[in-house]
């Protein structure tokens, strides 16, 4: 016998239905390609999403047809999120900052009939369109722009595209567990790898990753999701937002700190979503403009490891609380966020902020669990160290276009990250298992000691990585960019106290920049590739 | 092609499981039907539920046997709602404030083989023994007990029961859309309808309802269920409690005021729900004991209409947030919450409580719309009054034992309550349509009259119904409970400028009590049956 409630699929159009019904005149502020701040709402994006819906349905495009964007977070792009999905086509957003080589890649692999873009990416996707083999619609997020055409043959304009739509246009009943968009991982380890969402999962995670204890969106909010629309669906906010009803700022092109600060400022933000670096430019950019960002309230930090020093200048300076989370773009992304417990509240502020620089505990439906190398379940006293494993509705089984699963044999996927995870369920992200340091027999968290590098003043940005040694196989050197005057002996002298003497790393060098991957994380196969033979020159 | 992301059903055992797995030590304070104060855990209530899902399943019962419970909210009730579910069984609660006869007829209808029951209902139960002719196995929720066992041919005991269980049980891999539990209606308007809900309906119930702009529960939260686990689950609270990892308080038999003030301050609730007669109580307890529940942020009131006074009463002298929702047994129930947007933060008091007390906005899940008496929609002007229908994957669609399903032609559930919805989603009830009063082809709306009474200091209950009327067809009348010295003439004078002079109640009837049904509910039935022809007799 089955139940005898409604059977209603979990459907993306219900999201933006639900946002233009109950929230429609709400405001949505998006910072054109241009620059130019354009003002819409919930009722204007719900209905160029059905109109676009309905154009793209007119031109033919078989269900499940792969629309690419490359496109900075604006309210088109908005649209596209739900006008593609609703309509039972796939969002598939490329990454701009990928290599040339990636893009056509990933674009191949998908097999993208359709690609939307910014202005911007229209140099690039010119060039490269000739090895784009399956795209036949290049539609230039915009409206018509001569100058635009003539680079680019048979080019379309979005405008154009979505006046040609019925905003009336009905969705159409799809199953919950069709797909619904698709975004590849950042390659920061390797080769980006695909994963293909479903709608069921999208408002799974949507519904469960906003609790009081998620990423707690209300109504009353103005969020700014500054992490990118193009990867991992802007961690769900787009979707977030609109079951919720909260005002948007799409903050477009301009992601560095003075930028955000005059959005912040200009549109009342009360909370912000993005990486650590772009944290690292907003506080750089506090001191220097002076404001106090009076209306935000919490930012929400993940994708790389949160800096404990940033957690506390935010929180002593500016009042702003900083969230952390983690995930992945196969766990879509949120499986933990760091919010307290009630018998926190009661400790000193030092203890309180020892679990806030964590990376929290697992959002109900998502179970995360360590293992050793045999695939044993290692205890969570928050000492154990092990692989971080994970299962929930959210969370990749397949990845695509590939034919084997991506699981263990008992169903959980391994994220390739270690860490611990304490009795209360807080997890700690120790490393990448690509890489943690190995020294003597002993593991060294390269995290934990770029944390204390950037936890000193002259220091901008710090890598630690293993580099080959002839009696303890690896030791930590660290790759660091100063921000004032700093010696090497002096860097090193200042992890005196802060970890065991063992773990301090053996070398600084000084570099102008790191190598960032298109998420904006640092890749450190760039940096073991340059430095990893230092030691061993240096001894021989 | 369906989608690449792990295929996990949405389980009432995965609400237990997460609980104890993060939130094992958070504590369960039940008070027991002695009155005595136990303290366990959402460890320990794991594993009870699944010893007693392993003994249940011993027995040899088959999947989805109904198991009846008659019970107040404490912590083996709890035991039993996740035990039941968990293995496939049907949780069935029963209002044991219902009538015997009615209690009967839904043992009978559900085909209840096992019976749950407080030592508070042995007597009654045993009495209706013989009547309940489905029902294999009582159990007494508590130790063994000679003198109840000689009460009751063949009574098992719980403790006992769940003693042979399996602690290490492994629940069974279900389907979401199989059913989780079975509540009857309140019987407030006839009959009890039966309402079997799925664990699908009450995972998304419980995903959706918990959102910040609705019962927003944390686990920073010690949460106080009011309302009882005997009617729709609770409001899903023991399931989003679950998820969330709050604290929770059952209050057990004792829901008079003092107990709840002595509750609330002993174990520092921050958040309880429950039915405006309970808060009546409360704020009565709480003038009288002096204390100020400091500890208290919100209530959740729902089930009938909040009466203003009694919001502006706890806002102004408790600094306690009372927070309407409004639904049904057959909406799981939440649908509406009663939570602000952003611009009502700038609006003077006044206005800002105008909004607070109506019935809320919908959940992202849960629609409303309005129609007239041929099913037309009606706009959403905040001022025309329509008939409230509803649609969701947590609303019912075919009555338990029914054949035909209960929706109208497009889908939607009629609720049998007429309300208002203004342009930005709020909705507030004017009454129901059985109870609205059609003076002269006017409507006037009797939760409105009763409001106005219930503000006026001597008054401590009131009732408007319609009587008949040879020129009107129906005028309103009163029904009154004082707490204080007050006449008809000066209780009708309060009237002026608060409604026309028209809708203005033609008599006052003071008595000592209203007729309230099984959930705490007035019974305008049987008013009606005792003063429908009052004003009749009047004029001959
Ligand atoms: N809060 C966080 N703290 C530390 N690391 C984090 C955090 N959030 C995410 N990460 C890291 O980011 C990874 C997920 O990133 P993403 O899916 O964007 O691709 P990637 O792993 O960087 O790239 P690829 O898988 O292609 O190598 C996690 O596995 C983890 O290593
Ligand atoms: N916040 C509220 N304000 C006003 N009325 C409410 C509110 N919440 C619930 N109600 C009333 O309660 C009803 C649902 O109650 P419930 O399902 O417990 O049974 P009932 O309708 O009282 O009984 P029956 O359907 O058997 O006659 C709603 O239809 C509505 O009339
Ligand atoms: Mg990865
Ligand atoms: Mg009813």
């Amino acid at each position: 016998m089955l139940g005898k409630m409604m059977d209603q699929q979990l459907l993306i159009s219900s999201l933006i239905d639900h946002a233009a019904r109950c929230h429609g005149r709400t405001e949505i502020v998006s910072v054109e390609t241009s620059g130019e701040v354009e003002v819409t709402n919930w009722s204007e994006v719900h209905c160029n999403a059905r109109r676009l819906a309905s154009a793209l349905t007119g031109l033919g495009l078989p269900p499940e047809t792969r629309c690419g964007t490359i496109a900075w977070n604006n309210r088109r792009h908005l649209e596209i999120y739900f006008g593609t999905s609703g309509a039972g086509f796939i969002c598939h957003t490329l990454n701009p900052r990928l290599h040339p080589d990636q893009m056509v890649y990933i674009a191949n692999d998908a097999e993208d009939r359709v690609m939307f873009f910014d202005r911007t990416f229209l140099p690039a996707v010119a060039q490269l369109k000739d090895r784009f083999t399956t795209v036949e619609h290049y539609v230039l997020l915009g409206p018509r722009d001569a100058e635009a055409a003539a680079m680019l043959d048979g080019l379309q304009f979005y405008d154009e595209l979505i006046a040609q739509g019925d905003a009336d246009f009905i969705w159409p009943e799809l199953d919950e567990r069709q797909p619904s968009s698709l975004c590849y991982t950042s390659g920061t380890t390797g080769n980006p790898k695909g994963v293909l969402y479903t709608h069921r999962s999208t408002l799974l995670h949507s519904l469960a990753g906003n609790h009081p204890d998620g990423l707690a969106i209300s109504a009353r909010d103005t969020v700014m999701p500054v992490v990118p629309m193009f990867h991992v669906n802007a961690w769900g906010v787009p979707y977030t937002a609109a079951a919720a009803g909260a005002k948007l700022v799409l903050p477009g092109p301009g992601l560095d700190g003075e930028s955000l600060v005059g959005l912040i400022d200009g549109h009342e933000v009360t909370a912000a979503f993005g990486v650590p670096t772009i944290w690292m430019g907003l506080l750089a950019a506090l001191e220097k403009t002076g404001s106090k960002v009076p209306s935000l309230t919490r930012t929400i930090v993940g994708g790389a490891p949160m800096p404990p020093s940033m957690y506390t200048a935010f929180r002593d300076k500016y009042d702003v609380e900083l969230i952390q989370a983690w995930g992945m773009t196969e766990t879509s992304p949120v499986a933990t966020v760091n919010q307290t417990l009630s018998q926190h509240a009661k400790l000193p502020q030092d203890a309180q902020t020892a679990i806030r620089v964590g990376q929290g505990r697992a959002l109900f439906g998502a179970e995360i669990r360590l293992v050793d190398e045999n695939g044993n379940t290692l205890p969570q006293d928050g000492k154990t160290q092990g692989d971080l494993q994970v299962r929930g509705p959210w969370v990749v089984h397949t990845y695509f276009g590939k034919e084997q699963h991506a699981l263990t044999e008992d169903g959980w996927f391994d994220t390739g990250d270690v860490a611990t995870i304490d009795p209360d369920g807080f997890m700690v992200i120790r490393d990448r298992s690509k890489d943690i340091i190995k020294s003597g027999g002993e593991w060294i968290s390269t995290v934990e000691l770029e944390n204390i590098a950037i936890g000193h003043p002259a220091i901008a940005n710090a890598a630690a990585i293993a580099a080959k040694h002839e009696k303890w196989d690896e030791r930590p050197i660290l790759v660091a960019v100063k921000s004032d005057d700093v010696g090497e002996t002096d860097l090193l002298n200042f992890y005196d106290g802060k970890v065991a003497s063992w773990q301090v790393p053996d070398r600084v060098i000084f570099v102008d920049e790191l190598p960032l991957g298109a998420t904006g994380k640092v890749v450190k196969l760039k940096l073991r590739e340059a430095y990893a033979d230092i030691l061993l020159e240096g001894t021989t």
